[in-house]
């Protein structure tokens, strides 16, 4: 059987993992990223290939894809740009590629699990996929018409960016409005701790979670009383969740995708926050009494994606 | 050589040509649109056909393109729905091929135009090019990875009907604060009728174009205003401008073209609105420290885009 | 007893009254308003005076107050600019005067009828006091420690001119997203007619009493449905209070009223409007957790307020 | 002569002054204020009232005016909530009249200080002022037909937490979108940083004054720049002054003053500031074309406005 390696360098760690054709990752490794140093980098991530080491008789490992948090040239050699990384035009898949001896692919990190749940996951089947994660800040993946798309210059897809109030929250892009500061996770954030600040009566199950301090109230707090049925995270989220439905309707007047794949911490919460989505977004996308409406459906692969997708693209 | 056919069925009337593989319009027709009749519009294209009739020692006409404005099913065969032309559910491609005896697709009239800019026209040798058509409306079609992206259902690039302003202007589509309320030529000339009413001495040169009447300054009265360096005009087309390159930045953020074609009655006046569009894009568009920045261009082939690209793509 | 005679002069009728010191209309009358004619409409104004003739033992009629829909002067002698009634720096004061033989003031109705609901209808017994007429437009006017609040010119009060969305929809003023587009019975009826093109089902019971014509839908028929439960108009009501009541939370946190009165044709749906509208402005008025709410309600007097307030104001 | 004295308490210090009935400051001090304790509060006033002792033959202290950033109720005795201060319905007029034996009256600081400007400052002579005083958030005083104007329960002349934009930057008042947000030294500070990190060449200057730190820009670095020429920081101003002339424009249709006074650190930039502030009134106030244009000045009496103001308000 061909497989391939998929390599996901995080901020923090370095996952890794063996994918066969089907998607399935037969197993699994992780190391610490190593801080603002590629050489080192490229050392942590051969030694992780090496430490997959698999050997069967009837399998072989044929390609290696890199998973990047950053911009990728169109040749997916080069790191552009990777912030958290400390990366700045860094030839990456020469780089490792040396040391492992197979053909080595450099992806953008959001593409590949893209990928992977368009290919495998909650979009497999559909050949216009837009993928949408909702961790921290916004970001998003595409695959149109089969294929990822990348955009000229690797840079496309940057969906928590897109203006959608003006004059809106700023933003750490130096703009204001963004999608993401109404979606994402820190939006689900500030609202429940507004709440818990302008009333605290109907945030008491918010509060108690959080030791009754309004500005430590996170994500995962929020989560956990909407699953309880507290009204004030439930109110929480129908909030964030709009939002996420408008941006939604936007994406599909121009994308019109078969579906949309909700991944990122926040959709954890599943329906408590995709009800409100999905209302928003039909209520919102032009063309509603005539065009059919994209499904919009939870991430499957969780972690794994960023893994798999990058895998799979290896040998593409 | 190999020529193709493209007709371009519009509300008043159809116009056709003979096209050759360099995208050339060699020869060209026109025929009033017949109102409300599948089978007379069937009749009247198989008539344009027949009249454009090419023959050569060396040529041969291989394939026939149809532009209609509306939803066109994913096998190019159905219009699904073509308000303008009364059309719904109508097996165009088979009545017209039953008629003209030559293999025949039906395209949406955004997506032929925009093909022909991207391969002859101004984003010519661009794989990624987003073409915006600035008319009464806005509409779009996109280029991406070298072909037309049509979408799942064949209704993507709707770009007119993203939002910009929540609670915005009111549009016809059903929706408030669509990217056509404020970067249309509608929206240019209300910009123009309300400065004249809310400022005669500015409007001084656009009323005296418009016979004293400021419900009846209409685009062309704007552009030529602004062509003469009346400020009033000018002033019109900066608002409109950048709303034009707001809405820019939001698509570069989302598909990072290489080029955007702005096409559509409202550009003719060239650099006069690509100047504050280009302005406000590069000021909005996310990243703009680091990526690098799509050209917005003024689309060339004019009222020949729609026959052009529908007849390129007959053959594809 | 003292009496005093109240003008109410609007574009189509001129309606008059003798009033008692409690506010009561004790005689009432109308004439058609002369258009465009100064001269006749002072004429028109003192025959109607004379008509109302009260001639008991007991009474006498001590001053004539005559609201006009337009700017009025800090003497209110002269009406500076009534669109309406084709006046200009007419000295409207004098010419009655002149015709009826007793002090004469003049007002601005919106700011009559504010008077009357303040001191003798929804508003009595309170001394700050903003009343909001929903109409084909919005109007207001301002009781403020007990004293109509005309402003410096005499133009205080446009509440409906104020900017509730920047960019928003396009206002007659010359402005846009002025809170009259939001929050006035135009508005009800645009988003009836927006309902009824969007969702025809939702919109049955409306489009049946506008005969199946969606742009035929106005105010009275958005009422009737709503007023028999029909679920569409509801929902046209709940839009447009929500607009009411973030427009008095912005009123509130300049002028701490303690009451609104609402009035205007719009009012007539009572608490179908100013549920929504009381619910909105709680949840958006600053301070909210420590501020005591003003209390928001419907306007008691009706078409007589312009006639009561100008009356009473005219003896003060 | 009566005189009066006036007393300032802030967050940090108490300042206190003797008046004369010409607005005139004729000595001055000031002391630490004690934190959260009412009584060490009241006793800290009394010694500063002491102190002043002002003793010639024909001069005579009549009443004191205490002003507080708080809440105070309609018998401007109670505070019935400082905040800063940590009171809460306190009896303060009470509590500092037993101790200095003289007529005492509490009142808002902000109404004090623009009771001071109308009386004696930059509003003299006229009797609709509006002040706004654009410290790090965005408070207002407003003197209506010639008297403070404090609104029912004394909370009028919010003006900073009115909604200028919907869905915009969360503000402490658990509201989004406030003026303040837009129009304060907080706004201007986030402006000139965001321009910093997105466009370090053009805010040279600003890093230069903040040593190379972004996040380290204040007002006065913006200002000093500006009055440099630095072409960033006059944008930085631009912004926020077209802020202040749209929230102005706002309250001169609803109050329309004869005049707006700006006072609070941010207009130590004068016409830095209020060039943009004016024109961006002038534009977009309502019945532009035929109303008088509110002048907007600087306030002259600076710190000394809320001393000056309680004083007077106290023998009134």
């Amino acid at each position: 059987m061909r497989l391939t390696i998929g390599v996901d360098i995080g901020g923090t760690k370095i996952a890794a993992g063996v994918v066969d054709p089907q998607g399935r990752l037969l197993r699994r490794t992780t190391h610490a990223t190593p801080a603002d140093d590629p050489v080192a980098l490229a050392d942590a991530v051969a030694r992780t290939v090496d430490e997959l080491g698999w050997e069967r008789p009837d399998d072989e490992v044929v390609a290696i894809g890199v998973g990047v948090a950053g911009f990728v040239d169109e040749d997916r050699s080069t790191v552009v740009v990777a912030p958290n990384l400390g990366l700045r035009d860094e030839p990456l898949k020469e780089r490792v590629q040396q040391r492992v001896d197979l053909p080595v692919v450099i992806e953008n990190d959001a593409n590949a699990a893209a990928w992977a749940e368009a290919r495998f996951g909650a979009g497999r089947g559909s050949d216009h996929v837009v993928c949408v994660t909702l961790g921290t800040g916004v970001g998003g993946g595409l695959v149109l018409n089969g294929e990822v798309y990348r955009g000229r210059h690797g840079v496309a897809s940057e969906v928590g960016h897109y203006r959608v109030v003006p004059y809106g929250r700023r933003c750490g892009c130096g703009n204001h409005g963004c999608w993401e500061q109404y979606a994402s996770g820190r939006a689900l954030e500030a609202e429940a701790q507004d709440l818990a600040k302008a009333n605290p009566a109907r945030a008491e199950r918010l509060l108690k979670l959080a030791n009754n301090d309004a500005s430590a109230i996170a994500g995962q707090e929020v989560t956990q009383a909407a699953f309880e049925g507290d009204e004030g995270a439930l109110a929480c989220f129908r909030v964030v969740g709009a939002w996420v439905g408008v941006g939604l309707a936007d994406l599909a007047a121009i994308l019109d995708p078969e579906c949309f794949v909700i991944g990122g911490g926040v959709s954890d919460a599943g329906d408590v926050l995709l009800e409100p989505a999905r209302h928003a977004f039909q209520q919102n996308v032009t063309g509603r009494a005539v065009r059919r409406i994209a499904e919009v459906r939870v991430a499957e692969l969780g972690s794994e994606a960023g893994i798999v997708g990058a895998a799979d693209l290896s040998c593409r």
